[in-house]
């Protein structure tokens, strides 16, 4: 294991982005987003993903001098053209846009295509959270790794949704969960680890478990209910990427390029960012100490036997954040060893260690 | 059994509002939407609530004459006080709203308070597809029955989500789910057929399995995902909860009124109902078409071994109720016997049989 520092490690990772000739400004701005994953814990979706961000970028899958704009708009809505640049960049964007609609209309739906993936739904669903308002965020995976309910054809992702919900003096409630059992970031970290996935996780094309995450290929995700009641996570991964990817005329469905076996296909992700005004609805600053309330309320209520603590979606990102900013994150021996070679490949300095 | 005609439901239905002092012509539309959940097959919603409905009426906890208005509104919002009438009046009013903001704005986002209960999801998400647009609907749960992950307090409803997308051809994609394994509602239905629950339901106040549904007031049901993934249920119920309920200032968390044991307390309930024009993000009739084709696609995959057919979200409901405007719906002998006590209670015509 290495430990590197937050600034470390945002420094490496835009010195591999303007290496790759994104310019220095939005190299800046996907590094603090690609990090700002690992030290919320969110492993799969931060620097372990920097390698094939970095070789579709070379292989001319993905634009690093994107020209992002508005394609079409109203009041409350807006459909952003990512010009297929980087997802980090289109999503800070899109989520730009929602906010400043939201504080005319009350709420701002702005949805994307041409995008690509964009790391953790979280980061955008708390983008409105710096304007005093709730953040919902929508994707439609980078692969087809769910088979609709009783099916086998990997035709939908792990489409994610996140909502971030702001309170008072007790950190946001940020909701990020894939509408599977597990996320497919999690699949390929227990690979990397080595380790065995729970039972649950995935099946095989015979129906049967799947519990070695290097055979991850070969599966299928379980959708959210598994085998009692998946139909509802089906039905929720669907219907998030009809609203992400099919309305925005975004990939979805068999058009799903899988990006973790195709460097050179052009994904056109499509993602939605809505912000909401509590002010439109009442009074914020009262919306604000009701939610602090349900949050004491909910952590104050009588727990499981063995149970030492009940958390608030998001509670433990948030307080694994403020750790690593100031101690550092933990890298794997086998990540550390991977991006020390992106280095070499592009010819950068290696990552600090602390 | 007994078989009925939709119409004689609905006649017999309006007829008991009226005899409890609702107007006619908004007897007409309570009797409309509650005969059209069981008509899709949502009998747990249907007039299985009607004398509980009519009981909370009689007992002074909803009002029968409510001036329904528009609070607080923007481009895009708008916060309904539905002024404590009954729910699926409120929520008719708010989905109304919801279309005329989206027909300009895009989207529609109308939040409701001093609203009761409104049936299924379904209904109001619905409402939007007359106008060609996608529909979205949230509430808080009328009892408490879920307890946040790890705990035992019954902090939490199974506050659910509907969705329903338009397609071209095809039925309308009408995804209508709770965020516990398994709705009250069920619990309800099964605990009047006399049947048992299956496991992963229900849990009682130990963590052990409840498979009673008469002993349903002694348990807690389960969130989505049951104990290998229910967190994620219980973040979709709470974030759902704090948008329907908080947001609008309604009840949320300890304030919901349990309306199973209590005909007395208003509830306080809130819901949401969010209409997307299709049309403010691309060609309308291009994306239905999409919609089509994604349906199709998923329906002639393969599927597991044993599994006939692959289903769209709300496809069996779509059937079953154009099956019941035509052939009627079949009452469970005990369901028939409550409404005839009703009749003679309120002094109006029994239900028609067919």
């Amino acid at each position: 294991m290495s430990l590197v520092s937050a600034q470390a490690l945002r420094d490496f990772v835009a010195s591999a982005y303007a290496a790759v000739g994104v310019s220095g400004l939005e190299a800046d701005t996907i590094a603090e987003l690609q990090v700002k994953a690992d030290l919320r814990g969110s492993e799969g979706h931060g620097v372990f993903r920097l390698p094939q961000y970095i070789r579709r970028i070379k292989a001319g899958a993905v634009n690093v001098k994107p020209r992002i704009r508005i394609e079409r708009e109203r009041a409350g809505t807006a459909l952003v053209d990512g010009d297929n640049g980087m997802g980090h960049l289109v999503m800070k964007f899109a989520a730009e846009v929602a906010i400043a609609k939201a504080k005319v209309a009350g709420i701002g739906w702005a949805g994307a295509k041409m995008s690509n993936h964009a790391g953790p739904a979280a980061l955008y669903a708390m983008m409105p959270l710096e304007a005093g308002m709730i953040g919902l965020y929508l994707a439609v995976g980078n692969a087809n790794h769910l088979a609709p309910w009783g099916g086998l054809d990997m035709l939908l992702s792990t489409n994610p949704i996140a909502v971030a919900v702001p309170a008072l003096d007790e950190p946001p409630i940020v909701l990020d969960m894939a509408t599977t059992v597990a996320a497919y970031g999690k699949v390929k970290t227990a690979a990397q680890r080595g380790e065995q996935m729970p039972l649950g996780w995935m099946i095989d094309r015979e129906g049967r478990p799947l519990t070695d995450p290097k055979r991850a290929n070969e599966g299928l995700l379980l959708p959210l209910g598994g085998m009692e009641a998946g139909f509802k996570g089906y039905g929720l991964s669907l219907v998030f990427g009809l609203l992400a990817g099919t309305l925005n005329g975004a990939a979805m469905g068999r058009n799903v390029i899988d990006f973790n076996n195709d460097d050179t296909s052009v994904t056109n992700t499509g993602h939605a960012v809505v912000a909401i005004d509590p002010e439109a609805f009442g009074d914020a600053m009262q919306f604000r100490a009701n939610v602090d309330a349900l949050i004491r309320d909910i952590r104050g209520s009588k727990r499981l036997p063995g149970v030492e603590r009940i958390w608030m979606p998001g509670e433990q990102s948030h307080l694994r954040y403020a750790e690593a900013l100031r101690d550092g994150v933990m890298l794997s021996g086998p990540l550390a060893a991977s991006l020390d070679k992106l280095a070499d490949d592009l010819g950068i300095a290696k990552l600090r260690r602390a």
